[in-house]
């Protein structure tokens, strides 16, 4: 970390995206530990000889929803099927309530209808997304629109969440390189205060936040289509966001020009992260708009995905406040970032 | 988990405190990994003479604030001590604005003031709070109190959170029992929210929701001024929320024939867990109001204690949405809780 005589003092930023205080404190980095074995971050999996998600397996996976090229037999290069442990159950009739609790004590529950799948991103086990071409990467996150199409036709359907794990700290239980799509029957409250703050600041600015990154001291890169910073209040150490350099409120707007050149920042970053940050488990989230979205939220709206390399766990203070501790000034992960030498 | 014949259904439930959706699936529970090993929960901690937190060792710490009993010089219970890498600086001027980013990009900050101190909970290395008498366990609750009814002198302050890591993989760096506390100069959001979800509450039912919790199914234990529950829509498997009976807006309004009450009942829930879950790592958070609260804001704000034994990691699909998935229903857990024989 920096030295003494370049040390900063803490200070508490506000996300105004999220409208979330972060502290930012050089001197916890400086912590030691005592207890003596750190959980190995990403510890090597299984022969992938037993991986269901690899080429020639697929008859142990749950059923497949398509696949692309989509007229392939064999030869896939992504395969989008279900989950065969769903949080959700595709089957359940909605809106039910299947809670007999009684209402005056306030216990409010809908029935667990919803859709869980997955995207295996590669036919083999060692590569990884970030092994991918550009356009390799655009084709995932084209499948993740394409199924997002799909999973807005239903009404009952208000959200979906895109996800990726890499690493067991990540969560991760599968090694073999996948995201995960979620769709809820609820938008959840993190994404309801999410455009609301986003609102918030439009009312109070007349910008959209997003539209507005503009300090070049949180700059990482830039594509035709897209800006990738470290956000001004960021959460965690490194978390990186890509941002479209256009106004668009919901992430399946992406077309396939745009996708591939989205494809080509998101392997950027997560090349850079590797080289710099040695190769760190980590999550990657896209941020988009509820599947119903009020017309005058749609000028203060703006999707983006977030990357966070897992480099700490977290305590009580953060699951007591929702409030984090970054020891990593945003500004300084950005030049680290900014000037990795890829060869 | 659950035999097949009583696998549920999942269930969305929404907690009425938080205003949060969470997720209860069983399937979940039978995901298998691929990956090698599991990180150790609980790794063995160094050898205790390297301890700067035993007895004997007092001067490799930052400085005590104040140590109970209070005359005693070197047969001390409880030493509420400076945090020596604290994530805020108790000696910075506020309110200042340090950041030079211009307002209107809506960048805001604030000087990084506040308190961060450290309460160990027992002179000697292997002693944890679940093995100190009741009483005693009210005697380290009672330092928080003494503690932040010292913080809430300074004008300044506006948020107090006391909480526990307790394992390596509940955040701990340091395995000698001990407990944190800080002082913040903002409320943070999440605790804004909470205090907001139980105002509406109180609005739509004329009850406060902590006053109200009278589910037989969800209760664990009780004692004269306090019960033990797992709230309706616990955000984790087994976690435990303990509240008083009595309303009560502040932690710091505890006295010390309550404190020995709650320090049982805390002790209790310990013990419980231990045994029925192997000794988990686990962190604990006092959920309190904000220093200044709104008059309007006491029918409705109830201050409780939050246990949440670490079992799981979370993934992308939590960081994205805040919306959790569960794989234990809250009368699964309160029953497995309930029915623990201590001898
Ligand atoms: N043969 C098969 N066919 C189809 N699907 C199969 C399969 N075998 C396994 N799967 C599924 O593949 C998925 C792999 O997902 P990840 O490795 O990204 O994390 P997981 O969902 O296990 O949990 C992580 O992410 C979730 C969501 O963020 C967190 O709740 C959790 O704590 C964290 O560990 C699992 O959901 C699993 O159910
Ligand atoms: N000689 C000494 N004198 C005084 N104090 C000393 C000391 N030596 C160490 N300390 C302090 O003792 C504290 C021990 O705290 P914990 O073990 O509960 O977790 P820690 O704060 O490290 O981080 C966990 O909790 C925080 C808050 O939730 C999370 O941000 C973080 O990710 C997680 O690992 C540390 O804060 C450390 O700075």
């Amino acid at each position: 970390m920096a030295a003494e005589a370049t040390y900063r003092r803490p200070e508490i930023r506000k996300d105004a995206t999220h409208n979330r205080w972060v502290i930012f404190s050089q001197a916890r980095a400086l912590r030691p530990s005592n207890f003596k074995s750190k959980s190995d971050a990403n510890p090597k999996s299984n022969n992938q000889s037993e991986c269901p998600f690899c080429v020639g397996h697929e008859h142990e996976c749950a059923p497949e929803i398509f696949r692309v090229p989509a007229d392939s037999t064999s030869d896939w290069k992504i395969r989008v099927i279900q989950n065969l442990y769903p949080a959700l159950n595709r089957e359940l009739n909605f809106p039910s309530c299947p809670s007999d609790s009684s209402h005056c004590s306030g216990d409010v529950a809908v029935s667990g209808f919803g859709f869980h799948d997955v995207v295996i991103e590669s036919p083999v086990h060692p590569v990884h997304l970030a092994d991918l071409s550009p356009a390799q990467v655009g084709d995932v996150l084209l499948a993740y629109k394409t199924r997002i199409d799909q999973l807005r036709t239903f009404d009952s359907i208000k959200y979906v969440q895109v996800f990726k794990n890499h690493g067991a700290s990540a969560g991760a239980s599968m090694s073999h390189s996948h995201s995960q799509i979620m769709a809820l029957p609820v938008v959840p409250s993190a994404v309801s205060a999410r455009i609301e703050s986003m609102k918030e600041f439009f009312e109070q600015t007349g910008k959209c936040s997003l539209c507005q990154v503009g300090r070049d001291d949180l700059l990482i890169d830039e594509s035709t289509h897209f800006l990738s910073i470290v956000p001004y209040a960021a959460t965690f150490p490194f978390e990186i966001w890509i941002i479209p350099r256009y106004h668009s409120t919901h992430f399946h707007e992406l077309d396939s020009d745009k996708a591939v050149d989205l494809g080509g920042l998101l392997k950027l970053m997560l090349v850079k992260m590797s080289l710099q940050l040695n190769n760190p488990p980590f999550n990657f989230m896209i941020h988009t708009a509820p599947l119903q979205v009020n017309p005058s939220q749609v000028p203060s709206t703006h999707w983006f995905l977030q990357i966070v390399p897992q480099l700490s766990g977290v305590g009580g203070f953060e699951m007591g406040t929702g409030c984090y501790i970054n020891p990593v000034f945003p500004e300084d992960a950005a030049k680290v970032l900014r000037e990795v030498l890829i060869e």
